[in-house]
């Protein structure tokens, strides 16, 4: 079982990316949803993961960001 | 079986980007790998796919642009 966290802001952009993106990936792996908007406290832990704006697949030690929606500055 | 289209334009990033995103997809998903470099004849197909920068991931009417690589406005 491979986990994965999905950060992003709620913001219009990171909604839509989270649906398409979701429904393609391998139904074996986890993703936990991150929604730094609501949860602050986690940008920290995003940003040390590598995250440089949302929304972003973070797997392992791999970021993948998506579809622009925010930097991560812009949320603090 | 979804079919899927990979555009990208052989850069560091996007390899990069490939080998990790391919390997989260769902296995159901039939992937095809585009390198707009040594196709550029496909640019227009992707421009017409809503693509505005590679990698990208095309699936239907979404698509995903990922870690930045190029502009497609570039690769002409």
């Amino acid at each position: 079982m491979t986990h994965a966290r999905y950060y992003h802001a709620g913001c219009p952009v990171c909604v839509e990316t989270e649906q398409t993106l979701l429904e393609l990936l391998d139904p074996q792996i986890k993703v936990e949803i991150v929604h730094l908007g609501q949860a602050p406290a986690r940008i920290a832990e995003a940003e040390a993961a590598g995250v440089k704006s949302v929304p972003a697949l973070v797997v392992a030690d791999k970021v993948l960001h998506l579809n622009f929606g925010a930097a991560l500055a812009d949320l603090k």
